[in-house]
């Protein structure tokens, strides 16, 4: 058999360069500034030097937003408000450019490739704008047995890794990930209890906004999924027992991206479900990673802290679609700006003085 | 007496529009995504509202940025480890391109205007970049006497405000507040100390990174100052006393800003110490401001819990210059375009099945 897309991502996987990462702390502190007063913008400079094994690091552009979607069996159980035909309906708002993540890639320069991996209803229409990759119609519920086949997750690793290995050989620098699939905070949290290894009401949130009784039968759902793992399954079978279409496609996108030596801003809860995955599949993958902002659902912030991930916007958001991911990418970019482009204390002929900790 | 453009600004105040806030409000719960899932995005499209007066609200540009310099008396107290030079060799490396503002601003579409209005040594040079209006050159010593006569405070906030009219004029739809001068974050410790009426050691920091015995002095330095002041100062009397120029010019500013209806983004500790000053003059220009980020600095938290606003940023910065600000410009602009351009429920043929908080 053939080694498939992501497979082949992860058997090119190299660690990020070390040397440019340290050539980047050093060059930090021979720049018109004190040291370290940059904060978090010059970790994320010295990320990107890392990832793309230079100093200065090129700035990350142009921008390609994946928003990859899926609908879920586990609707069934009455875990959300909204009716599945949402997913539809909001894939082909994607595609005319009138959703949150269309206004906000144009306001940072990106372009946005929706990619359908298991959409359940008819697409009402996509001016065809739409990838059309489904590995099935939604998965099936996840409380009452495997989301998917490992066949299944497989394919959608694949189609993640695919899609971001077309992109960076289309040029792109710089990718962003994103999602839609109603249901999708239900399957997000069972994977995320599941590689944190936390209880599930801890990881569990409200989603796009359900009341107290929905959030309790939705706990009892993630319980129930989590009980049926075997302890000693793999990720792969995890990520198929309790994952989403769009989920695993999402993790194959992170890997796919590292492969390819370019960074990644991962969005919120569902991203950060997808890159526990990756993390575990392929954990080099994470060096390429910059998380974009801490989602307002719990689940998110325990993926992050389980990772060792600080984000860089933390604006109460809990949309989805990629939108605060791409929020963070103009300081990402800013970051690598300041390597590139600021005046060494030499060159300006600025006093050093500085720094009385040295 | 003829009135000054301060006192004119101040006149000219009128608060934020509060139906063009609820309009957006509104508008907001129309749009394709589950309600308030844009969390902090909303407010600050709310705001920006406000301010325009109507919904949706203009994309604020063009950007300008006015980087206030000045020096400082009280470096002859040892309260940093920088010669006193380095404010006029940044404000030759801003007039340059070099600095980290100016970096950033590239990276925003932001214009730099620098403006001395009180460096204390030659500017190496400034190819013709300089807005010159000293002033005097530098403050007094605060911790000998008050750092400025109250005509002198005066003298910089008609700057300040002047400024920002100016930019208005000439078409900015966006301000954002630098700084520059060695000994700043003791005058805004000071200040923020006397406005928030915190002990010296809680808003004091160790700014551009200083040790413990100078942190130590700093402290006492503050506390001096502080009791030099009587309890019943006004507060242009106690910002004659404890602040610095480019600290007035930055209060002028946010006011003239305010006054002519547009937004001002404003940066760390020595903006918001700045900022303090503004709203104690004229409460109203309050509504107008937006904080940009959350300096490392102790006295800008507590800046900013007593003004109660959260930050746009929080990227543990602390150079000044309005580097955190400008980073925060595109986050700004953004919560505009969301309300400009997003799809509705209507338009978009999505379900708003949605939100059982209703």
């Amino acid at each position: 058999m053939t080694e498939g897309p992501f497979d082949s991502a992860r058997r090119a996987l190299r660690p990020v360069d070390a040397a440019a990462m340290a050539a980047a702390a050093e060059h930090h502190d021979r720049l018109t500034k004190p040291r370290r007063s940059l904060g978090r913008l010059e970790d994320i400079g010295i990320r990107l030097s890392g990832i793309a094994a230079e100093c200065p690091p090129p700035v990350p552009e142009p921008v390609m937003v994946a928003v990859f979607a899926a609908d879920h069996g586990v609707v069934a159980e009455g875990v959300t408000p909204w009716p599945q035909e949402v997913t539809a309906q909001m894939v082909a708002n994607f595609c005319t450019g009138g959703a949150a993540i269309n206004v906000l890639a144009r306001a940072a320069g990106a372009q946005v490739v929706v990619v359908d991996v298991g959409v359940a209803t008819p697409i009402p229409s996509d001016g065809g704008q739409l990838v059309r990759r489904p590995v099935r119609a939604g998965t099936r519920n996840l409380a009452a047995g495997p989301a998917m086949t490992v066949d299944e997750a497989v394919a959608a690793l694949d189609i993640g890794a695919d899609v971001a290995r077309e992109a960076v050989d289309r040029g792109s620098g710089l990718l962003v990930t994103g999602d839609m699939g109603i249901g999708n905070t239900t399957a997000s949290a069972a994977v995320i209890a599941r590689f944190t290894r936390r209880p599930a009401a801890e990881v569990t949130g409200r989603g796009t906004g359900i009341d107290d009784e929905m959030l309790k039968r939705k706990v009892g759902v993630v319980e129930r999924a989590l009980a049926r793992v075997a302890p000693d399954a793999d990720p792969l079978e995890a990520l198929a027992a309790l994952g989403g279409l769009e989920i695993a496609a999402l993790s194959g996108f992170v890997v796919g991206a590292a492969a390819a030596r370019v960074p990644v801003v991962v969005d919120g809860v569902i991203a950060t479900a997808a890159l526990l995955v990756a993390a575990a599949l392929a954990p080099e993958a994470l060096g390429y990673v910059i998380a974009g902002h801490r989602s307002a659902e719990p689940g998110a912030s325990a993926a992050l802290s389980h990772l060792g991930l600080e984000p860089v916007l933390d604006l109460g958001m809990r949309l989805g679609e990629g939108s605060g991911a791409v929020l963070a990418v103009p300081v990402v970019q800013a970051a690598a700006r300041i390597l590139r482009e600021m005046a060494t204390f030499d060159a300006a002929g600025v006093s050093d003085k500085g720094d009385p900790r040295d």
